[in-house]
């Protein structure tokens, strides 16, 4: 008997072989999947009733900066330096532990309520992201940023902030935290900085989640300036890529360094809304999925973005692309469900475990209502959850074989008292900077 | 005493001042808007409380194809020409009446559900459309699509219907009806077809709904080739354009044809959604809005979107422009927020009823829900509607001092029998189109 079994509902596998039933079933003991199809007959504790309803993977976030919720519409339409210079940083130099901790409660809340189960997450202070994660019952990758700007004092102490993350927290929360190095760009961290990250990765057997080729000036005319050379091609120079590397953005890339990330067989976390909120550019993703490189999609923080919604992403990372090749048959409503699922869990070489319904995967998937005026009627399924849902339509979430959502409510976290505290937390924030300023 | 007082809300009026009030309260008297602001102390009949939550004008959708919501997600990914001619149009073909009808209703449902009070529509069996406005309790201003490639006879009776709807229903529905002529295009109406139009709109005192410059293969090189000019060169020296032109789409003009609509008055439907998915291009907003030219938003039909979101459509349109320009200080917050709502009343002239929250204006108005993960915290709660916000979180709909929903339940429609039906007539209509090929 399955400890829980999802029934009847439109059933998007996203296996393999792209199965999908109209009426099929998941039976979940513990945290795995043990069964899923039209025949799936079992009895279980709990039944959840998903006629009307389609069940697909948990969608995977794979580049983000959770506790920026706090800083959600803090500042907009202004020049990326101003806007990281006069607004994020200097806010961002009066966080707290506390902040952090209140902020990725905010970001786990939000998560839920729009079908994301799993995430990759680079920040600081992380010990609290840790604690939001464990409590909601969600599954992330997190890492430790680590700038340290050619300072070899701030080098050491910095990577043993990384190192310690990774050594207290991988493998926590039953299995669904593990760790990353998190270096936060080659503009930021120095060769030696970098070389040294590489090792210690290989070591702890973790991937490595950067930040490469976001804009031009402030990132790809630095790494130029002090190498000589574009950024891949020094990154592969110096024996840093690989298949570990799970670089954010990747926005300016040359046909040369695309190659270098297929030879290297480098991840890619694609953030379509920040890259035009920022002005940063349009990645040429089309150029990435015909080369064979994993394309994972994520939102990046909230202050450029300005949510966590995944579908929202689908949608524009679909337009986008099509809008800048001026054809649109590219990065079609399969193709990006499959980068938000499958390409997420690749990204976080954790693709054994999630990314697809399969059985003998962890049970983490998600159930939308269709029974929605915009998902009426339902032509194709993929293609109203991609073209015109929400995450609001996000029923349920479950994420280890644990409901953490059911009917909206949130079963693990008590919504009202974080939007309170959130609330208070972030104007707590805004006072303590306009009282150093 | 007022008829209904809405009380406490984030209040963003979008009147000249663009005031706004943390606690303000909205007055209402049959279906004007009697007083605005902090100070209203009036008693009334029914009382909203809109504490945490925004009060602001109803969004306006200045270019649909209203019953294509039977369409959504039935083609997607292809080519414009195959989409058109393989899919969209031999499905419309089949269309009946009662298809029209009930592809309305999902359609009011969905903008209730969403946000928009008003929309400027133009499709065929255009009474069923009206009807079904009439049902909703939304505004609108309806347009008969005139398609008459060169044929005098066909041009008569398209005509014709073009001018009855105007005659049956041009102030209809408490006024809530407004007409409008529909010629589809300048490549699918001819000269003469335009030139009577054009007279025949002055004469009713109505305006002029048409596509102009959406793509450059099958529209602009189109008149180019027939007339040897440019679109809007070519219609300015026919004498047809003129403050009465709501031009939808306008993706592909050159300097001297802005300097033209600009000259003119004309008015433009900008769609970013639907020109991005169907990889029309991006219309050059950012040029429109310097020279001073009226600029509305529109999701065009569900076919090509796939919804009726108009917080989503305000967000691609701000995010498209600034990843355009490599500006993000372009389209800011506030401007397609001034797009969605007064931008959209001035572009179906209409600005001295509704567009804004202002004693004496019509009372249309929409309250959102501000206590939400992804709405929280409130630091800038324009930069959280346009952003972060989507359909979903608008609570309360009033048009025409009518309450159409509250707490999400819409008043004026049964939702779960439109939604049956709409899905047993999209297949339906599927059935049709497979038995004819």
């Amino acid at each position: 008997m399955a400890d829980i079994l999802i029934k009847g509902g439109h059933l998007i596998t996203m296996d393999p072989q792209r199965r999908i039933s109209e009426r099929g079933s998941v039976a979940i003991e513990g945290n795995k999947i043990t069964a899923v199809g039209k025949e799936v007959k079992e009895k279980a504790d709990v039944v959840i009733d998903a006629r009307g309803k389609a069940v697909l993977p948990g969608l995977i976030n794979s580049h983000t900066h959770l506790p920026m919720t706090l800083l959600r519409g803090i500042a907009d339409d202004m020049p990326l330096k101003l806007w990281l210079e006069n607004e994020i940083w200097p806010t961002e130099a009066h966080l707290t532990p506390k902040h952090v901790h209140v902020g990725a409660l905010l970001g786990c809340l939000e998560m839920i309520k729009s079908g994301t189960t799993c995430f990759a997450d680079q920040y600081f202070f992380m010990e609290e992201v840790a604690k939001a994660v464990k409590e909601s019952g969600l599954r992330a990758a997190l890492s430790y940023g680590i700038i340290e700007k050619d300072d070899p004092k701030l080098r050491k102490s910095e990577i043993k902030k990384g190192t310690e993350l990774i050594k207290n927290y991988h493998g926590s929360a039953g299995g669904r935290i593990i760790t990353m190095y998190g270096p936060h760009a080659p503009y930021t961290c120095s060769k030696e900085c970098l070389i040294e990250i590489k090792e210690l990765a290989k070591k702890h057997k973790v991937g490595v989640h950067i930040h490469l080729s976001e804009t031009v000036r402030g990132d790809v005319e630095v790494v130029e300036k002090k190498y000589g050379k574009r950024p891949f091609v020094y990154l592969d120079e110096i024996g840093f890529l690989g298949p570990e590397i799970l670089a954010a953005h990747c926005v300016h890339l040359t046909d040369e360094e695309i190659d270098l990330a297929r030879k290297n067989d480098v991840k890619i976390a694609h953030n379509p809304v920040s890259n035009m909120k920022l002005a940063s550019g349009i990645a040429p993703v089309t150029t990435y999925l015909k080369n064979g490189i994993v394309v994972a999609i994520g939102t990046d923080g909230c202050a450029s973005n300005n949510n966590l919604d995944m579908f929202e992403e689908m949608k524009v990372c679909s337009l986008v692309h099509k809008v800048r090749e001026l054809d649109p048959t590219v990065v079609s409503a399969n193709e990006v469900l499959t980068m938000a699922t499958m390409g997420g869990a690749k990204a976080l070489r954790w693709d054994k475990e999630i990314g697809s319904i399969e059985v003998g995967k962890k049970a983490d998937l998600i159930i939308v209502d269709l029974k929605k005026p915009h998902l009426t009627p339902a032509h194709s399924v993929i293609s109203n959850l991609v073209y015109s849902a929400n995450g609001g339509d996000v029923d349920t979430v479950l994420v280890n074989g644990k409901i953490l959502m059911q009917g909206r409510k949130v079963l693990t976290l008590d919504e009202e008292e974080i939007l309170r505290r959130a609330q208070e937390t972030a104007e707590d924030l805004v006072c303590k900077r306009r009282a150093s300023k």
